[in-house]
């Protein structure tokens, strides 16, 4: 559906750049003097600037939510189908905000970005940034867009884990705090998968230690693979055995290495696609901030004591089939909101999506999203 | 325990070697002149030829199943635990015989050996091997050892899946069909995880389509990673969590891509020292084995149908903890074999060792087995 007859759409939407020159510091201890942040608004923020909403993007997302870049544009944000006017996410009653996070590679400041020291691309240079880090950089840009108080903090995934620290590191300036298909930490078979993934991509020849830009290469090699691993963990078996199950490319045997079932072509493809245009610097940079991810670190290793100085009210959501982050994992957070005694609803949306299940217009999952932020007041 | 203290070890073993020069023609349609296969027996092959059982090795195994090479040997065959006098595969009562594959990398003719036509090693012109060819030569072997019936054959993993086969190909010469962490076909993902395995060994640029013996490397990249992700597969998540959780190589974060957590240094290490021992076509070639295994597939994919000549009796078993051939896919074997009126006992095992579980000491496991095969008459 084009943007202009889709009357849910957000339309035709730009993003903008905040430049930020105070020094900030990393949890690694490195200190960024200065960088960028690209981002994009939807909707009006009100009189009271109390009616906005940070949406956290996830490993490979970034600040294009929803909308598109133009009419003819064929792909909208990655969550168009639940931000906008009417839909869950209602851009008629609050204003959206989406960023790149720092260390991306769709315009905030990272790794493929020109570091003004060298004049060169950071490369190996560009610091390890951690959840808590994106979450004070998030902060700065609120400050920027005049916004004391999110309304509501919104992410899945790694986009989960960012509203949760959002409640830990700002109690006062987040309402609500979304956190859907995420986990409080990674498993060791969670690091597991990443540490291939980023094996994959540090051995690869072209990667020359993650300055492969001044070589004219990308370690496109090791990014398909990291994103083929990724994929298989972001589908759930059943649903991968529904859509492909072991349906042949050509019909018959082959014997060959050539794509035999149609699952290899899909993730073949998923892979060349993401290699072409993902920066692999930023996917292991983002890999890194997921096995990282700890609150409960610095808290004895308990997350509700983490959590005791939330004031947020919680919608913690999980999908039956996800594998990646379980609703085992989901009601761990749950538990320790409980045992910090927080206000939190907690939903298991029945699903054969696996993890991707956040991405996808599930209607029990839709409602469950609409009802629960149509009662966030924006007064 | 060294080989001299073990009175249950079948002790100091010598493998064989047995030229077969007839030619086989298999699956693919590929045919092979001739081939050697490496073997080794334990125990005594009784007067009438009925107490002999087969091993069938899985992935990365061979036919080194039991005991020692020399007194100073650490590492005894692969299922040395569960095969020697006494032991549940008791050397008292049966003649074992073990086996490295067609297509193997330890003796048998593999993509490794010298084509005698070109002098060179196979690389890329050795033909792919199937289940069902594995099972032909398994019976030139059995012919050349004098045995008209198996009295069982055993497999976990790839090799249950031979042992299944066999039960189909040759129902006269198996009295006993044990499958142990198994399945009767991968699933979708389970082919996804096989293909990211390949895509990293075929795009190492030490794989040189195959030749690399005569460049004088080895894909070592691709085959670390390969194996690096297997053995994800092979551990339980709550069995990786048990044992690394998210424990810390130095105590601290380091914040960087060395090894941060001990998970990725046991990976890592596994991977490489894989990597040092093992020949990338066979593994290769062992993947594609198990993508192409389907004994349904001729038969309207009715399992129960393939089944139906089977003769043999049946012992199925399973792993809580596996999700790579989780218990849902055994017990479609016991279904498919309980519709074909077969004798079929089938245990589910509890265990916290994921796919690996086959092959370690677990006192349920091995008494089930002791008991099973204590049953099986040898006269």
């Amino acid at each position: 559906m084009s943007a202009m007859s889709d009357n849910q759409s957000v339309g035709i939407v730009q993003s903008q750049t905040a430049h930020f020159d105070t020094p900030l510091a990393l949890s690694s201890g490195a200190v960024l003097p200065a960088y960028d942040l690209v981002y994009e608004t939807y909707g009006t923020l009100n009189a009271a600037r109390s009616n906005a909403i940070l949406i956290c993007h996830a490993l490979s997302g970034n600040h294009h939510v929803a909308g598109r870049y133009g009419a003819e544009d064929k792909n909208p944000g990655w969550w168009d189908n639940m931000i906008g006017p009417g839909k869950p996410i209602d851009t008629k009653r609050f204003f959206v905000v989406g960023l790149n996070n720092l260390g991306g590679c769709h315009g905030s400041t990272g790794p493929s970005s020109i570091n003004p020291e060298t004049g060169k691309p950071y490369g190996s240079e560009f610091p390890l940034v951690l959840v808590a880090d994106w979450v004070q950089t998030q902060a700065r840009l609120a400050d920027l867009l005049g916004i004391q108080q999110w309304a509501a903090v919104i992410g899945g995934s790694l986009g989960g884990m960012q509203a949760l620290r959002w409640s830990i590191s700002f109690p006062e300036r987040v309402r609500h705090c979304l956190v859907i298909a995420s986990a409080p930490k990674l498993t060791a078979q969670n690091i597991a998968f990443n540490d291939v993934a980023r094996q994959a991509i540090l051995t690869d020849p072209d990667f020359h230690g993650g300055n492969y830009y001044e070589h004219g290469v990308v370690p496109k090699r090791g990014l398909r693979l990291a994103r083929m691993l990724g994929h298989i963990t972001y589908l759930s078996d059943d649903g991968m055995g529904e859509k492909f199950g072991r349906l042949l490319k050509s019909g018959e045997y082959k014997y060959g290495f050539d794509v035999e079932f149609e699952i290899e072509s899909y993730l073949r493809y998923q892979g060349d696609r993401f290699a072409g245009v993902f920066d692999a610097n930023t996917y292991l940079l983002m890999t890194k901030a997921l096995d990282y991810f700890d609150p409960a670190r610095h808290y004895d290793g308990k997350l509700s004591k983490a959590l005791q100085q939330a004031k947020a009210r919680f919608l913690v959501v999980s999908f039956t089939s996800d594998w990646r982050f379980s609703p085992a994992r989901s009601r761990e957070i749950v538990k320790a909101l409980l045992d910090a005694q927080k206000d939190v609803s907690y939903a298991e949306i029945e699903s054969a999506h696996g993890h991707d299940a956040f991405l996808m217009t599930d209607a029990q999952y839709f409602a469950l999203m609409r009802t629960y932020i149509a009662n966030i007041e924006t007064e």
